[in-house]
């Protein structure tokens, strides 16, 4: 408005969710989308490197240029990259399906009761059921001449009386409709009770009462459980009252759009309103999630009264709106590694006013609650195998040690395990390419879809199978190039280089190729060796060798299961026995599930962060020396994967 | 707008206030003024029956019927009652001086530590000075690579290794603004730490980081104590550092203009919105206090860290939000006696974010945390001797027992002592009447003001010297009616009724007549009627005698001192040896600050509430016995005041 002038705001219209929005001519398009809720990956966070952000102008102009990530018929058609281009002019943007693909939240149908679902020896033992959240029905009698004390000192004496609750404290928020909610059932009342704090050596558990019902309300007696990850993010709907698993359900971190890893988040965080809008964006994902949980169950929001949420360091500050600054500037400083609880809805998450959010504790800058939780949930400080746990996601963390002692080390892998940075990948949802082979060389490959259905793209175990598959069949050399010489019609050059092709359009469920590209398979590489070098730095510096491993854990949001065998195959797996190794999903999950259902182990998240000693990998010299060895299939050190070796040669004999 | 017109709004202008508001026509006038923030006294809360709420039309209209409280000269002056008149037109409206001398806040010189100013064994002893809130400057190390904990971690090892606090938590609040504070001067921090629980069995004290500051700022470490009486509010600016008073001011509470007494007031809340205004009024008495607390010294609201507060229940559940309605319903449940500390801008109160509200524990619907607090500072918990504590206020509360049991009643004396419902009657500052004398009967009166300035008015303690001073003079009888043969010239027909003259006009600062009317003398007979009925009721049901009792403690805020003397001659205290009898001044205040100042304080407080048991007092016949007799200067029962008895009958036979 310097001009005197009145400026006419831009429409912009998304398709297909049918989104509008009113922006300034000049707007960045990407920006406009974020800004109205419409999701477009973007890998990069917008720096113009990536090409993830492709969309389909359908009418109206932007200002843009050229890029190599666009071929000349997709421009002329008109699809252009948002984050380089500006708003000229009222727009109807397409989003492809490709980049809007994941952004549902995808409901998963499950049957599992705590701690079912993880193999034996894998899952933490001992606990009792006892849920931080605590329902209690009381039926008090009525307030006479003789017994006229308060509302309050009534209910105290009732769960002292009937739930051994002694010392509770309140909530003001309770008082304000105590009266009200006592007297309209004549005093038959269900006071929800949360134990706050963790135990300490100073004192007992001191539950506080949250929230007061009328009547019996101890059936609908919900809690959340939240794994947030830098890609992914997973929430369950629980069953206080019964410790079971109501619903579960997945998507994209909101967060994708401003950048692909924790550093490009931390960098979009220092933006003015940077943070509030990063904050903003996983609140978002999380209240979608929380639609779709309730919307897959019978109970409301109302019957909701407890969340717990484990994550890594950078989700973590965020989603608490604490500046994760120098998280990435040396010496690496979190704020805090301890969030205490806070009232969910001060962050945004439309639940009742009386729901705390609960936090995994963190380790370090780059280990975090989602490790801890991981860990708990695997009852790995309940043994004294020496074991190593691994969770593979945009950020590989891993912990060596047992009952006794705990190192732990962060790797950034990039998003690839999760599907991210790769050109058909997905989360581990419906369609997504799960299992993958080539039965002889030759021969077409066959592949099967979570859910069984067309398949729409690949994730993370997909990818690893996929790979060990073309490996195996020499259709890539052990430098992860295509061999053009042992494949007709399926390799080929794609916009972004030589690519294989596993599924035809006609087959796919998007209605186009779906392929792996050789970046892809670089990227791939890319991670695993930096989660291998990860283990070889760490076994060494603590002077063990893989083969004193007893077990092997691994864990991750990348699929239903793990193949060890192809795994080990593409380098990501020590070769030892397979005995040894037991994939235990989405851990950090699992954690917050299990923790949901018992103090116990909630007191055991916060002994086990304090028992790890965080290693920085990045200090150490051997860490660059392991991670080139990597970049090779299984690994330029051919001996430490001796029956890799063996079979690849015998396939060269072949 | 029912009619489709647009209606004007009215505008009225209150002065000397110089505040507009705008509001409907047929808009109650005493309601507008409230909106408006403006402070009329009307002592029945708008009834239409006390009279006290006259103003001026200066300029415009309302429809308004004459009363018997407005003179014909009055009348046509423009005077009117605010509670009865409708606005017609714009108006501009005074204030007159009597009706608004006492809404400004009154800051006292005071020359006050903690515990000096109350008479010796009459003050709790035996603590520690150990304030809830505690200030910790730190020079904590730099992060290096090899110490690169989080901040929050390096703050709570700090306080650990040199303020020996162990388990510290964290208000959420903290961490935003955690690492830039501590990095601002090179870690060289402030930390404010707050014990917010109060000691039970279970646990030692945990405190909370609740606030972080750059560099050392433990010279700026304050508290406020206030006594929030249902009359009068009263604040003192505490030192946590040095444990000093820096400041005290007082004013009516703001909610006078609902209603006089607690009944009204509950009886106010029950309207729409009627809850929402009575705390609002309330928060704005407190906020004008802190401000004129804050202009009395060098110091800023940051300062500012800590806050507590006492007062009976009721007010302590309309602070707090909290819905009184059951506590005037038979069987008097108040919704809680305990209130947990909650974030004092929660409820308005302008100060930092971090600075929470502790209130004292109550006992019943009419035995609150003002009396709890005047016992704790009174340490009448801490000695075997038979005491009895007398809290006079507009709510008079008496307690009799000792270290061992506690027996409380409270006995509703309505406002008188505080000057309250008295024609002239003021709170105890500057220019109230406090001593009052007659020489030789037929002498000129002879009267000393708070200060010894021109007199304004009368408070509560120079009330009962000027009755107890004309009944001595037989000026007036002990029924309480003027003698009309005793005096010539002072004694005369007022406009509510007959009054005493006590400053002429040209002697005031008022400019007006100062008078005590016989409507004055019979409110002020209820009141004591009232308190000592309670005094005999409570003594005879524990099975004790007055002349058992070997400490009788008053406190009130009506006066900087009382004669015991003079209170004793109109029947108010018990006839016994001189020698027992001590005043504390406002002990709900003094309380208030004690425990600012020692959380074993705070601990005694919740042992003492939980000690005392109740007594209600209207389900006694006895009481409405005694309280009739006690309607007589200064009883019916002449043999229960020997001493006075022989000097009435002594001035008789003169």
């Amino acid at each position: 408005m310097k001009d005197g002038k009145i400026h006419r705001k831009i429409k912009v219209h998304f398709e297909p969710d049918g989104v509008g929005a009113l922006v300034d001519k000049g707007a960045n398009l990407l920006q406009a989308a974020v800004d109205a809720g419409v999701h477009i990956t973007a890998s990069c966070g917008g720096a113009g490197v990536c090409g993830t952000c492709k969309v389909l102008i359908e009418r109206g102009e932007v200002e843009s240029s050229p890029s190599k990530h666009i071929t000349n018929d997709d421009w002329n058609r008109g699809i252009r990259k948002a984050c380089q281009s500006k708003v000229l002019t009222d727009l109807k943007v397409v989003v492809p399906v490709e980049s809007r693909l994941e952004t549902a939240v995808v409901s998963r149908e499950i049957d599992m009761t705590a701690g079912v679902g993880q193999p034996a020896g894998t899952v933490a033992t001992g606990w009792k059921f006892k849920p931080p959240l605590n329902k209690c029905y009381l039926e008090l009698p009525m307030p006479t001449l003789s017994d006229n004390t308060s509302d309050l000192s009534r209910l105290l004496r009732g769960l002292k009386k009937y739930c051994n609750l002694k010392y509770a404290g309140v909530d003001p928020g309770v008082l304000k409709k105590l009266p009200q909610v006592m007297r309209r059932k004549n005093y038959r009342v269900t006071a929800t009770t949360l134990v706050k704090a963790v135990k300490t050596q100073a004192d007992k558990r001191k539950p506080t009462v949250i929230n007061i019902e009328s009547g019996n309300t101890t059936r609908a007696h919900l809690g959340l459980a939240f794994d947030i990850g830098t890609t992914t993010v997973c929430g369950q709907l629980l069953d206080l009252g019964r410790g079971e698993v109501i619903a579960e359900a997945m998507t994209r971190n909101g967060q994708i759009g401003y950048g692909e890893d924790v550093i490009t988040r931390i960098a979009y965080s220092q933006r003015s309103g940077g943070l509030k809008k990063l904050q903003q964006a996983v609140v978002t994902t999380i209240n979608n999630i929380i639609q779709v949980l309730l919307d897959n169950s019978k109970f409301k929001s109302e019957d909701i009264g407890h969340m717990t949420v484990a994550g890594n360091t950078v989700m973590t500050h965020i989603l608490f709106g604490v500046d994760p600054k120098y998280i990435r500037l040396a010496p690496y400083t979190p704020v805090a590694n301890f969030f205490p609880p806070v009232k969910a809805n001060s962050l945004g998450i439309v639940v009742q006013s009386h729901v705390h959010v609960f936090s995994f504790p963190c380790v370090a800058s780059y280990v975090g609650g989602d490790i801890v939780s991981g860990v708990v949930a695997a009852g790995m400080h309940q043994r004294e195998k020496l074991t190593f746990y691994i969770d593979i996601g945009t950020n590989g963390e891993i912990v060596i040690g047992n009952s006794d002692w705990m190192v732990t080390a962060a790797c950034s892998a990039g998003p690839a395990f999760e599907g991210g940075g790769i050109k058909h990948g997905m989360i581990a949802t419906e369609g997504a390419i799960e299992d993958f082979k080539i039965r002889e060389i030759g021969c077409k490959p066959e592949f099967r879809t979570i859910g069984g259905v067309k398949a729409k793209g690949i994730c993370g175990s997909g990818l690893i199978n996929i790979v060990a598959g073309l490996l195996g069949a020499g259709i890539i050399s052990q430098n992860g190039k295509f061999n053009f010489d042992a494949e007709e019609g399926r390799i080929r050059e794609g916009e972004d280089g030589c690519e294989y092709l596993i599924v035809p359009a006609p087959e796919s469920q998007t209605g186009k190729d779906i392929v792996i590209t050789e970046v892809d398979i670089d990227n791939l590489m890319r991670a695993k060796a930096a989660i291998f070098a990860g283990c070889q730095t760490l076994t060494k510096n603590v002077g063990v060798s893989c083969a004193d491993l007893e077990q092997v854990i691994i864990a991750g949001a990348f699929g239903s299961h793990i193949d060890v065998e192809n795994s080990i195959t593409i380098g990501l797996l020590p070769d030892i026995s397979r005995h040894k190794f037991a994939f235990v999903g989405n851990g950090s999950l699992s954690g917050s599930r299990l923790v949901s259902f018992s103090t116990d182990l909630l007191d055991d998240a916060r002994k086990v962060a304090t028992m790890m000693t965080n290693f920085e990998l990045s200090e150490s010299p051997d860490f660059m020396h392991h991670y080139v060895a990597g970049l090779f299939l299984p690994n330029t050190h051919a001996g430490d994967f001796p029956s890799v070796k063996r079979r690849l040669i015998g396939l060269k004999g072949r």
